[in-house]
C-alpha cells in the first residue's frame, strides 16, 4: 500500500512537473509570437533591406546590405557581430535583354533574362532556328547534325499536380541548370529555358546555371511562361522560324564577399551552437523580398525576440547571413570550412529560405547518424506548437546552405511557410517588399524562434556532435 | 487451430478490404486534385464572376450574376438548375464619399466609406466634432451632454495577436455593426468605425451596420486604418478638431432576389442533400473576388468535377449561392425556411465564406445533438487528406449562411483557409480577382470536393436528420 501511495505521489509529482513545464513553454511561445506581432522589427527590416536595391554577389547593392546587416546586429546589442571572408564569383547583366520571335516576316518581342553565369551574345543579337525539347535526355539523345547552329529550347513545364511546388520547381530546374551545357557539347549556338513557375504570366524567372569545360560557352536565357507558350504555338505552325535574343552580360574577376554573423551567447553552453539563418545576397532584378530578405530578417528578428524577451538561452543562437547562395553558394561552404576547422558544437542548424510566406511547419534533415532522432524529437513538440497552424514537421530538404554542414553530423531544419505563391516571385523583377504580407513574415519569424526556444531548452539529439 | 485459421482469415481479408477502400480513397482524392490544379474551372468562373462587376443585392450587377450562374450550371449539365426568389433590401452607395479633418484652420482629406444600410448626410456635408472611443460600453456609460452633436469615432484595432484573423475581426465588428446604434440614443450626429483590418493602409472597408428603432438615423462611415490613425493624432494635438463627410447612400425600395441552386442527382439516396455554398453577392465597391466569389465558382468547380470524374454520388450534391449574405441574409433565411417546409434531409451542409486562399481544413459547427460526432467522424479522414496539407479539424464557426439551417440539426462545415490575408481585401475597393491565387482557388475546391466525396461515401452523422 504505502509503496503505492509512495509511486501515486511521484507519479503526480511528476505530472505535476510536466504540466508545469509545459504550461511555461506554452506561456513562453504565446511571448513571442506577441512580441512578433506587436513590437516585431522582421518587417521594418525587411523595408529597409529592399530600399538597398538589388545586390547580387559582388554588387555594390551586397556589400551595402552587409553593412546595413552589421549595423543593424550592432544597434539590436547582439553579444557578437562580424563577419566571414571568402573570395566570390561577379556577374554583370548589363543592359536589359530583348528578344524576338521572326515568324514568316513577323516579328514579335517576348520577355527574357539571362540566366547567371551566362556569356552574353556579343555585341550584335543572336539569330537561329530553334528545336523546343522537354527534356536534357531528349538533348542527349539527339545528334550534332540536329542540334548545330539552332537555339535549344527547353519547355518542360513545373508539374501543377505536386501540391509542394517545391517538388514541381526540382522536377524542372535540372533545364535550367544543366539545359546549355548538354545544347552546347551538340553543337548549339544559345539556350533559352521555360521560366520556373506554375503561372502563366510575363515575368521571365532568372537563376543559376552551370556550363561544361567544351567551348564556346553559348548564351542562356530564361523566357517568360508566355513567351514558352507563344513561342511553342508558333513552332507548331513553322518549324522554321527563328529567334533572336542580345544580352549584355558577363563575368567579371572575382572579387571578396562577406557573411554576416551575430550572436548572443550561451549561459551555461556558449560553444554549443544553435545557427538560425538566410542567405544576403538576392537576384539583380529586384529586391529579393522573398528570396531570401524574409529569411535574413526573421533570423536578425529572432535573436532580438530572444534579448528582448530576456530568455537567456542556454546555448549561443547564431543569426548567420550567407553570401552567394544563388550563384556558388562560397558563403556556405566558407561557413562549413570555418566550423569543421574550429571544432565547433552545432546542436541545430535552421535555414529559412523559402519565402515570407504562412508558416506550415519544418522539414528535417542531416547524416543518417542524426536525422530520425531529431525528426522525432521535433514532432514531439508538435501539440505545443499546434495553435499557430504549425502542422508540418517531416523529413524534407533543409536549405541550400546548411546542406555544407551535413557531413558535420548537424541537424538541419528548413523552415516550411506554405509554398504555394512562393514562385510566383521567385527570381522575377516582382519579388518585392510589397509582395510579402506582414502578418505572414512575422509569423515565420515567431515559428522558428519557438522552434529555437525549445531546442536549446530540451535539445534535440544525444548522439552526436554535443560537448556533453 | 482450423478456427485460429479462420479468424487469420478473416482478419486478412477485413485488412485487406480496409487497405483497398484505403487505397480507393486515396486514389479518387488524388483524381479530384490533379482534376482541379490540371483541367480546373473555378479560375476561369472567378473570372467570368468577378467581369460583371459590382453585384450587391438589388444592384444590375446582382442580376447578371444571377444570369451567369444559372447559365454556367446549365452550361456544365448539372441535373437539375433553379432559383429561389425572395423581396430583398436595396441600398445604393451613390457618388464617391469625401472626408477631411479639419484641425487648426487646415484641412486634410481622408479615405472613407458609407457602412451598408447607412443614411447619407443629405444635401450637405456633415461637420461636427468627434469623440473618440474604443468600445459600445463606453458609449453606453457616456451622456447625452457629452455626445450631442458629436461625430462617434469608434478606433478599437483589431487584435494582431489573434493567429485566426477572423478571431481578431469577431473582437471588433461590434463596432461597426452597432456603433451607431448606439451613438444616435445619445445625440450623436454621425458615426465613423475604424476598417475592420489588420493592415495600416488607406482601403476602407466597408460592412453592414444596424439602427435602432429610434430617430434619427445617423450616417455611418468606415475610415481607412491610417486615416483612423491619423484623426486619433489629431485629437490628441487639438481635441476641437471637426470632421467632416459627405455621403449620398440611401435606402431603396425592396425587390426580388434570388438565390441560385444545382444539383447533381445521387445515385442511390436522391432525398439526401450534401450542401456546397457560397453567397453571390458581394459589396460594391469591388468583385468580391475573395468574398465571395471564390466560395461560389468552388461550390460549382465541385459539383463539375464530380460530374466530369464520375464519381456518381449516392446522395445528392446540391451547390447553392445565396443572395444578400453581406446585407440581410435573406438568401440564407429562404434556404432554411424552404428545407424546414419541404423536410428536406441534409447529410451535411457546407460553406466557403473565407477567401480563396490556402486551404487549411474545416470548422465543424452544428446542433450539440450532430455537432460531436460529425467532428469525430471528420477528424477520422485526417490521415487521408493531410498530403494536401488539410490539418484543421476543429470545432469552430461554419458561415453565416448554413448557420440558418443549425437548428435543423444538420452538421455544418466551413471551409478553414489560411485567415492572414483575408482582412487585407476584405469589404474592400481591392477585393479583385488579381488578388487571388489560381493554385490556392483551386487547392480550396478540390479539399472540399474530397470532403464531400468521403461524406457521400461514409457519411457524417446517424442519429439525426436522415431518412434512413
Amino acid at each position: 500500500m504505502r509503496k503505492i501511495m509512495n509511486a501515486t505521489i511521484l507519479l503526480l509529482f511528476v505530472i505535476g512537473l510536466s504540466l508545469s513545464a509545459q504550461t511555461e513553454d506554452d506561456a513562453i511561445i504565446r511571448s513571442i509570437f506577441d512580441e512578433a506581432l506587436t513590437e516585431g522589427e522582421s518587417w521594418d527590416m525587411l523595408n529597409e533591406l529592399c530600399e538597398i536595391g538589388n545586390r547580387l554577389t559582388g554588387s555594390p547593392g551586397s556589400l551595402k546590405s552587409v553593412e546595413w546587416a552589421k549595423k543593424r546586429m550592432t544597434d539590436m546589442n547582439f553579444d557578437k557581430v562580424y563577419t566571414q571572408e571568402m573570395m566570390v564569383p561577379v556577374w554583370v547583366r548589363g543592359e536589359k535583354e530583348t528578344a524576338a520571335i521572326y515568324n514568316a516576316g513577323k516579328k514579335t518581342n517576348v520577355s527574357i533574362c539571362a540566366l547567371g553565369y551566362s556569356e552574353g551574345t556579343g555585341d550584335r543579337a543572336l539569330k537561329a532556328p530553334v528545336v523546343e525539347v522537354t527534356s536534357i535526355e531528349q538533348v542527349e539523345e539527339m545528334t550534332s547534325d540536329e542540334l548545330k547552329g539552332k537555339i535549344v529550347f527547353y519547355n518542360r513545364p513545373m508539374d501543377p499536380r505536386l501540391i509542394n511546388t517545391f517538388h514541381a520547381y526540382g522536377g524542372c530546374v535540372d533545364q535550367r541548370s544543366n539545359g546549355a551545357l548538354k545544347a552546347q557539347k551538340k553543337g548549339a549556338v544559345g539556350m533559352i529555358v521555360r521560366s520556373m513557375t506554375l503561372k502563366l504570366d510575363d515575368y521571365p524567372h532568372t537563376g543559376t546555371m552551370n556550363y561544361g569545360e567544351e567551348l564556346p560557352k553559348i548564351p542562356a536565357a530564361a523566357i517568360s511562361t508566355k513567351g514558352a507558350a507563344l513561342l511553342h504555338h508558333s513552332l507548331k505552325d513553322n518549324p522554321d522560324l527563328e529567334f533572336e535574343f542580345k544580352m549584355n552580360c558577363k563575368n567579371l574577376p572575382e572579387t571578396m564577399g562577406y557573411n554576416v554573423i551575430g550572436e548572443i551567447i550561451g549561459t551555461e553552453k556558449p560553444d554549443e551552437i544553435i545557427v538560425v539563418s538566410g542567405h544576403l545576397d538576392a537576384w539583380d532584378i529586384a529586391e529579393g523580398a522573398h528570396d531570401d530578405g524574409a529569411g535574413c530578417v526573421q533570423s536578425m528578428e529572432i535573436l532580438r525576440m530572444i534579448d528582448k524577451l530576456e530568455l537567456k538561452p542556454k546555448h549561443t543562437i547564431r543569426c548567420v547571413l550567407y553570401m552567394n547562395e544563388e550563384n556558388g553558394t562560397r558563403g556556405a561552404r566558407k561557413y562549413a570550412e570555418v566550423s569543421k576547422e574550429n571544432n565547433e558544437v552545432h546542436i541545430a542548424a535552421i535555414e529559412s529560405d523559402c519565402g515570407g510566406f504562412a508558416p506550415r511547419g519544418f522539414n528535417i534533415d542531416g547524416s543518417d547518424l542524426i536525422r530520425d532522432e531529431a525528426l522525432e524529437k521535433i514532432q514531439s513538440w508538435e501539440e505545443i506548437l499546434e495553435p499557430y497552424n504549425l502542422h508540418h514537421f517531416k523529413r524534407g530538404f533543409s536549405g541550400v546552405d546548411i546542406n555544407f554542414l551535413k557531413d558535420q553530423d548537424i541537424p538541419l531544419i528548413g523552415f516550411y511557410p506554405d509554398s504555394q505563391r512562393y514562385f510566383d516571385f521567385h527570381h522575377t523583377e516582382i519579388d518585392l517588399c510589397e509582395n510579402v504580407n506582414k502578418r505572414e513574415l512575422e509569423l515565420g519569424a515567431a515559428s522558428i524562434a519557438s522552434l529555437v526556444y525549445l531546442i536549446d531548452k530540451y535539445g534535440l539529439v544525444a548522439s552526436a556532435n554535443s560537448a556533453d
